[in-house]
C-alpha cells in the first residue's frame, strides 16, 4: 500500500462477505488508463465494493500509486493489450483473446465466489463489449436477445431520486426484434429502472408511430397484446417520438435500430444547440451579457443532457451484469458506472429480472 | 367580384395557359376555413396560379367576401362536410365520399385540362389524405410505395436559397419497406429537394445505425448496394441519427416507422426546450433581462424549428402532386403549402421523378 492509498475517511472493508466485485476493463474507452484508474481509486474510498482493474500490470501499478485509494478494495488482473475502439468486434476478439475486455468478461463469467467478479464495467468498443459478454456469459432463461439500455433526458422527473431521465432500450444490441424480444426488453428495463431510479413500479411503454394498439410493425402490435396481459409491470401502451423528451414513460421499449437512431439524434440535437449558442456568444456584445446572466439556467439544461452523471448503459439479458460506459467517458462517468454496477449486484438485478420472467413464461409460449 | 377582391397590386392572370391549378381542401386541418380561405385569398394576389376551394359553397362565398383576393384566380367546388381529424381514414372516406378531401382528390385526378386541378393541398387527417390519394391517383411507374417527405431543421444550409433544413422521407406513409422502396424514396426525395431548395444535386443518404455499408437492416444494406450503382443521384452512403440535426445529407431516407419517430421526437425536443425557457423566464429577473437581450438570437433558433415557413410535406409516388400541410397549420403555413404545390406543378416534379426512375429500371429488377 502506497502513501497515497491511505484514506482519511472512515471506510468499511471489502473483505466483508457479499461485497460486490466489479471487473473494470481498465484499458477500454477513448481515454483508457487516464480515467479508469482515477475512477477506481476514488470509488474504492467511497463505496463498499472490490474493484478488479484488468489491464497492463506494470502500468496499472504505476498509475495506481499516483492516486489515493483503498488498496484492500482494489486488485489487479493482468491482461495483454486492448481492443481498438474502431476495430471489428469479431476479428479483434478472435485475434486478442488476452486483451483487457475479454479477460475481464471471463473473470465475471467465473463469478466472485471462485476469485472472479460479479459485474463488468467497460467504456470500450460497444460491439466488442456485447460480443465479449455473449461469448463468456450465459443468456438468462427466457431471453433470446440482449438489449442495451441508455438513459435519455426528460422534462418529467421520476422515482425517489426524482431522476430527470427515462430508460430507452434496445439501443443497438439487437437490430431486428420479434414480439417476444420486445416483451423481454420491457420486463428487463422495468427491473433495471426500479433499481436505478428507486422507482418501484416504472411506467413501461412501446415506442410506435401512434398511440393506438393497432399502430406499428406487426411485432409491436403483437408485443402490445402480450404486455397488456401481464400484471407484473405497469404497461401504459404505445408512446410516440414526441413522448421521449417529455418523459411520458419511465421505460421506452423499441428495436435496436430505432433506439440507436433516437439516441444518436439526441446527441446531435444537444451538439447543434451548443454550437448555435457558441456562435451567438462570439458574435454580439448583447449576447455575451445575456449568456452571463443565463449561466445558471444553461447549467440546468446542461445537467439535463449530461450523460456523464448517469454512468452508462446496462447490457441486459445475461446472467451477469455489464455496464457499458460511453467511449468518451471521463473519470466521473466511470465512477458512476462502477457504482451503478455495484448497486445492480447488491440489489440482485438478475434475480429481479428472472422473477418478472416467470409470469411471461406461464402465459406466452417461448418462440 | 366583391370590393375586397379588388387588388391594388399588379397581377398576371390565371387564364394564361399552363398556370397551375391547386385544389385546396378548404375544410381540412384543425382550423379549417379560418385559415384556408385567407391563405387562398392572399396567394391569389401574389402567385400566378388558380386555386379551387373545395368545401361548403355558402360558407366559402361568405368568407371569401371578407378577404381581399383576385376572383379570377379562385373558384369554388362544392362538397359536403369534412373528414374528422381523429377519424379512422378508411371508415371516414367510405362514409363521406362527398367530403371536401375526397372531392378535392378526385378533382386533381381528373386533371386541369378537363376542368379539374393539378395538385392537392390539405391540412387534414394525414392517414385520410394518403388514402384519398391512393384511391384517386395512380402510382408512378416503378413506384410501389408512397412516401411522405418532411423537412427537418439543420445546422448546415443548402441550395441557392440556403435553406436550413433537410428532407426526411418516409415519415409515415409506409411503415415497412423493402430495399427497392428505399431506393425509390431516395430518387423521389432528390427530385423534390432539387425543386424546393433550388439544389440541383442534393446529397442523399440512408439513415442507419452506423455509417458502414454493412450496417442496418437487410433492406438498408441492399438499398445501399443499389444506390451506390446509380449515377443520377449523389448518394453519400449511410448517415446516423447524429447527422440529422447536423444536416450532413440534404435528403435522408428511412422507413416510415423510423421517420415518424424521428419527426415527432424533434417536435418533442423543441416543445421541451420552449417549456424550460418559459419556466426560466417566469422565475428570475436576471433571466427576464437576459431573454430580452437574447430576443433576436432566439428568433434565429425559432426560425430554425419553425415548420410553418416550409408549408408542408409532399406525398411522393403518385402521378399527381399532393402537399400535406400540418394539421395545426396557420394561414402562413397554408400559403406556403399552396406556393410549394404550384412550384412542383410548374417545374414538373412528376416528370423529374419519372426521368430519374429510368436509370433504376434499367439496372435493378423491379421486385
Amino acid at each position: 500500500m502506497t502513501a497515497a492509498a491511505e484514506s482519511s475517511r472512515p471506510v468499511t472493508r471489502a473483505s466483508e462477505v457479499g461485497s460486490p466485485v466489479i471487473a473494470l476493463d481498465a484499458m477500454g474507452g477513448d481515454r483508457g488508463l487516464d480515467v479508469t484508474v482515477p475512477a477506481a481509486a476514488e470509488v474504492s474510498l467511497e463505496v463498499e465494493c472490490e474493484i478488479v482493474l484488468v489491464g497492463d500490470e506494470r502500468d496499472l501499478r504505476d498509475r495506481l500509486a499516483q492516486h489515493r485509494h483503498d488498496a484492500k478494495r482494489i486488485r489487479i488482473e493482468p491482461s495483454e493489450g486492448a481492443i481498438g475502439m474502431g476495430a471489428s468486434p469479431r476479428e479483434a476478439l478472435a485475434a486478442q483473446p488476452r486483451a483487457s475486455l475479454p479477460v475481464a468478461a471471463r473473470l465475471v463469467a467465473r463469478g466472485s465466489a471462485v476469485g472472479g467478479a460479479d459485474a463488468l464495467v467497460s467504456a470500450g468498443n460497444t460491439g466488442a463489449v456485447i460480443l465479449a459478454c455473449a461469448e463468456s456469459f450465459s443468456r438468462m432463461e427466457g431471453v433470446s436477445r440482449s438489449a442495451l439500455a441508455a438513459v435519455v433526458p426528460t422534462e418529467r422527473r421520476r422515482g425517489e431520486k426524482e431522476d430527470p431521465f427515462s430508460l430507452l432500450l434496445d439501443c443497438g444490441a439487437t437490430v431486428r426484434v420479434r414480439a417476444r424480444d420486445l416483451v423481454t426488453f420491457a420486463l428487463m428495463g422495468a427491473s433495471y429502472a426500479a433499481i436505478i431510479s428507486k422507482n418501484p413500479r416504472p411506467r413501461v411503454a412501446l415506442l410506435s408511430n401512434g398511440s393506438e394498439p393497432s399502430k406499428g410493425t406487426e411485432e409491436i402490435v403483437e408485443a402490445h397484446k402480450i404486455l397488456s396481459g401481464l400484471r407484473s409491470i405497469d404497461f401504459i401502451g404505445n408512446v410516440e417520438g414526441v413522448d421521449i423528451p417529455r418523459g411520458t414513460a419511465d421505460v421506452v421499449v423499441c428495436d435496436g435500430f430505432t433506439g440507436n437512431v433516437v439516441l444518436k439524434m439526441l446527441e446531435g440535437v444537444s451538439e447543434t444547440v451548443r454550437d448555435l449558442a457558441r456562435f451567438a456568444y462570439r458574435s454580439k456584445l448583447a449576447w455575451k451579457l445575456a449568456m452571463m446572466l443565463l449561466a445558471t439556467g444553461l447549467k440546468q439544461i446542461k445537467t439535463l443532457t449530461d450523460w456523464q452523471q448517469y454512468g452508462g448503459a446496462p447490457l441486459l439479458g445475461f446472467d451477469r451484469t455489464c455496464i457499458k460506459a460511453h467511449g468518451r467517458s471521463g473519470s466521473r462517468a466511470l465512477r458512476n458506472a462502477i457504482k451503478v454496477a455495484a448497486r445492480c449486484v447488491r440489489q440482485d438485478l438478475a434475480g429481479s429480472i428472472a422473477a418478472s420472467m416467470t409470469e411471461l413464461e406461464g402465459r406466452a409460449p417461448s418462440r
